[in-house]
Formats: structure tokens, C-alpha cells, sequence
């Protein structure tokens, strides 16, 4: 993997943050977005935020009551370190449990953990020269154990909603943190087994998948028109309609998911019942959140391919 | 001046871009905040342009026609490599012309160029170890001639609205951009003495005394209470009953400037009244923008000095 500093003319910044690999100088090769992969992960965590309505989530428009717009974009200011790391080439885990550190330095708790676990590989894969689901695949299969010392350590953060694990595997519950690292390395996991394990998790699936649901939605994004943010708020409301929402499902059970996927339906393309739906949410507790990491990776994947803001 | 890696345990980044000078190191010393100088630099341009209202001005809630919230997002994101040169020491010429490089990636045009030429000698202030008016005016008084012409050529990246020079500085016209920059080599003037001749512009004014406004509204912001969005809003609407903004004097006149001072106060405190004012000012081309720069630099002191968010 080839490292060189940016383009710049002067240079004279010295602290080698303009280094990139690849394909990812926006100064020298031919891709489509002006910004460098970290740059593009850090916009798609605000535009995931600004675009509204996203019914039971923060946008624009809505705050929830311990959990506000502003945390949000501390939030994303705070996983740049991170996303940065990710792009010059750092391991998986390292990225990961970096941008999750600098996330949550904000008052309202997890912010955008899920997005992170998803934007990290995908930036390293765009950093490598490969954005496809095969190279968002190869970086998954390259992770190691040290990756997912990384990702147990990150928990110790915030705190993630998560199932309880199958009974045995009780001693690789991510909640234990660093305590579980022993077994881990007992077993000899890899970041990639453990996200294989995570049945029923939206996000560990997009990992064992190529990250298929993301680079499809990221398509019907560049298919769309009208501002950025109104295409991510199309593009959620409409995955919503097509997949479970796994944070639901972990929060409030199968059929509450199920019924979140029909009431959204429902209301989709009538401006005065999805803010029904936003308030109705709200009051019952519903917050889509998976929903939400998917659209922001393909948010990513979307200004990597050229959507302009 | 000592640069070193942070405190992270890993180091295994590589990229270097947490490497800051002195006091700014987050992991290691006493300053209230948990984020670089550069990261609050980012935070207060983000937070800056949430709070709301800001009647004229592009808000959480509010967009002009051909300028939207997300320019701004992404005129954050794009300022970020500039200000993080700003913290290793970088030329505040070359951190300036980086910033508003990257600032300008997004199709709103000029976004932040001015909340920038306060931001970077800021950053620099606060990454040295003193951000206060001493502090700032040594950053200020250090300047070069190849710092003003760095800010010559940042012109060349945006629009920017400026008065019309007085006759015997037409040839350093900001609007020449560099074609400027061999008369100021020729009259061997510093950024700080461009500055000092931008007679009639409210951030120049910054620059030559101290950052005076800034610092008083800072303090204003953290005595006051509430989400710092909140905060940001009423600390700008209290500033323009204050003090004439100069942008919309450079576009309007001197009337419509003290007009805009006179409305604003009679508004203030009354939400609805408030809120039809942004839409006058919207519908009459209001844009009270130097205003809004202050109130972000004054943002970052908050930030720097411990405003939570």
C-alpha cells in the first residue's frame, strides 16, 4: 500500500493528516468526490442526522428528550481521529475502538456506534481502491483477533443495546468489554467470527454480506434527486419499509418490528402522518436505529460515488 | 514548539494527525474540554449554524434558496485539515488558504470564510496554550507577508462580499486574489497590516484588537445555561442588537444596518415576532453574516473553555 502526503502546494502543514492511500488523494486521481474517504464518512454522519423525517429517530426537525440534534454532530467531530486512522491504512479494530472513543464525548450516550462499526471497513475499503462489496468482503476477511480485542474494548465506551448471546457463548458477551478478550483469544475469533456469530444483528449481517443492503441502498440514493438530505430521509423511511429494524426487535421484541414496517408504509408519502408517526414513535419508544447506521454507511458510499452536497 | 503523538495506548494510527503542540493535548493536561483545538474549531462551526433562529441566516430550521444547511455540513467537514494545521503550527496564511480550500467542496458557495479568518489564529492561540486576547493578539502580530498573501489567494477559491478598497490600495484589492500579491511583497505588508487596513469590516476588527467581541461573547455563552445550540442562537440575536453588522452594511448600507439592529431588539424574546423576522429578512436579502461569524468564534472560546455539550 502505497503512502504519500496531499497534493498541496505548500505542504507546510506538517502534521501529516493529508496522507492517504491510493486512490483516495482526491488531488491526483480521477474520483468523483472532492473529499478523502474519512472526510466523506464524517459528511455522511451529518447528513444521517440532518435528514428529516426519520420517524422515532433525532433529524433535523426532532430531538428526543435526553438525546439531541447537537450530540450528533459532536458525535461525528469526535470519530473523525478514527475515520482518519481507518483511511491511512490502521487495523479494523484500532479505528473502530478510536472513533468510538472520540464519539462519545458528548452528553447523550451512543451516538452513532452502529454507524461507525459499518463506516470503518467501508473506508477502509475506499481508501484501498476498492468501494464494492468485494472489498468491503476482503477487508472483513483480512481482520484478526487484535481487530476484535479492539471491538470488545470499544463497548466499554458507551452503552449498546444488544441481545443476550447464545447460552454458549455467554463468556464472549460484548457487554463484559475487555474482560472477554481472554476467550476470545482462547478461541482464536477473529473480528469477522464474532460478527459472524451476531445472529439477528443488522449491522453484523451487512458484515458477513458484503454489505449488501448498504451498496443497494447507496444506489437507490444516486437514483434519487433533490438535496442530500432529503434523499437520506426518503432512502430510511423506504429501507424501513423493506427490513426489520434489528435495534427495534432487540428493544421492543418481533412483532413491535414487524408493526414499525407496516406503520411506515402506511404513511409514507404523506407529510402529515409520518409526523404523526415521528411523535408516535417517539412517545412509545421506538427508535430505528439500525435503519439509521444502514442508510449513513450508504450515505458514505454514495459521496464516495459522486453524490454532491 | 514540542510536537509529540498523543496519548493514545495504540499509536498504531500512523497518520500523525493527533499529533498537537503543547497544551493541546487533550489525554494529557488539565484544559476543560475533551476535544483538540481543532475539533471545537470544527464543533463551533457546526453548532454555530444548529442554533436557531438566527433570523437571516441559514439555521436548523431555515434555509436560503441557493444556500442549505447541508453546505454548511459539508463546509465543516472540508475546513477540518486546515484548522488541524492551524493546531500543529501550521502558517496561519497556509491554514487559512487550507480551510477555505476544503470549505468550498460543497455547492452553496461561501459558507464559512469568514468564521474562518477568526477560527485559525484562534485554533493557533489555543494550541500554544493561550487563548485569550494576549494570546491571540501575538498570534495576530506575528503574521508575514506570506500569511497575507496565503489569505490573498483564498480569495480565489469563493466569493467573498468586501467594500471597495480606498483609491490608494486598489492594487491590493482582495478580489485580485493573488494578483495581488506583489504589491503587498512590494510594500512588505503583513496579515496583520492588511488586516488593520480592512477599515469598516467587523472581523478584521477582531484581528486588530485582541478579539475583543469574541471573548465577551464567549463569556456570555457560558453564562448562560441551556443546550449550546440554544445558547449560540441568543448569543447571536443579543449581538446584533450590539453592534452593526458590517456585512450587511457592505450589502445594504449603513441604514438597513442600523435597521436591522432596531428590528432585531424589538423581536427579541418574542418567538413568533422573532420567527417573522427571519422570513423579512429572508424575503429583503438580509444576511447578517459577520454577526454570525463572531458568534461561532466566540463558540469555539466556549468550547475550549468547558461549554458542554
Amino acid at each position: 500500500m502505497v503512502r504519500r502526503t496531499g497534493g498541496d502546494r505548500d505542504g507546510g502543514g506538517g502534521d501529516g493528516g493529508s496522507t492517504v492511500t491510493g486512490a483516495g488523494n482526491p488531488d491526483r486521481s480521477e474520483r468523483p468526490s472532492p473529499r478523502t474517504p474519512a472526510e466523506n464518512a464524517q459528511l455522511a454522519l451529518l447528513l444521517e442526522v440532518a435528514g428529516t423525517p426519520k420517524p422515532g429517530n433525532v433529524d433535523r426537525a426532532r430531538d428526543l428528550s435526553d438525546l439531541r440534534f447537537e450530540h450528533f454532530l459532536a458525535g461525528a467531530v469526535g470519530s473523525n481521529e478514527g475515520l482518519r486512522r481507518a483511511a491511512s491504512g490502521a487495523p479494523v479494530g484500532v479505528a473502530f475502538e478510536r472513533s468510538v472513543r472520540g464519539m462519545r464525548h458528548q452528553e447523550g450516550g451512543n451516538t452513532q456506534f452502529g454507524c461507525l462499526l459499518l463506516l470503518v471497513p467501508l473506508v477502509r475499503a475506499a481508501a484501498a481502491g476498492d468501494l464494492s462489496p468485494a472489498g468491503a468482503a476482503d477487508v472483513v476477511e483480512s481482520t484478526t483477533v487484535a481487530d476484535a480485542a479492539d471491538f470488545y474494548r470499544a463497548f466499554e465506551h458507551v452503552d449498546v443495546a444488544v441481545d443476550d448471546p447464545p447460552e454458549n457463548l455467554s463468556d464472549l458477551d460484548v457487554r463484559r468489554g475487555s474482560d472477554a478478550v481472554p476467550a476470545l483469544r482462547e478461541r482464536g475469533l477473529t473480528l469477522s467470527d464474532v460478527m459472524a456469530a451476531s445472529e439477528g444483528d443488522g449491522n453484523a449481517a451487512e458484515w458477513a454480506d458484503g454489505f449488501a443492503h448498504t451498496f443497494d441502498v447507496a444506489d437507490t440514493i444516486l437514483a434519487d434527486d433533490g438535496p442530500a438530505p432529503d434523499r437520506v430521509a426518503r432512502a430510511f423511511v423506504n429501507r424501513l419499509t423493506e427490513g426489520e429494524d434489528t435495534l427495534v426487535r432487540t428493544n421492543h421484541g418481533p412483532e413491535v418490528a414487524a408493526d414499525v414496517r407496516r406503520r411506515v408504509a402506511e404513511a409514507r408519502g404523506d407529510p402529515e402522518r409520518m409526523a404523526e408517526l415521528a411523535e408516535a414513535f417517539v412517545a412509545e419508544g421506538i427508535n430505528p436505529g439500525t435503519t439509521a447506521d444502514l442508510v449513513c454507511a450508504a450515505t458514505f458510499v454514495a459521496l464516495e460515488r459522486g453524490l454532491s452536497v
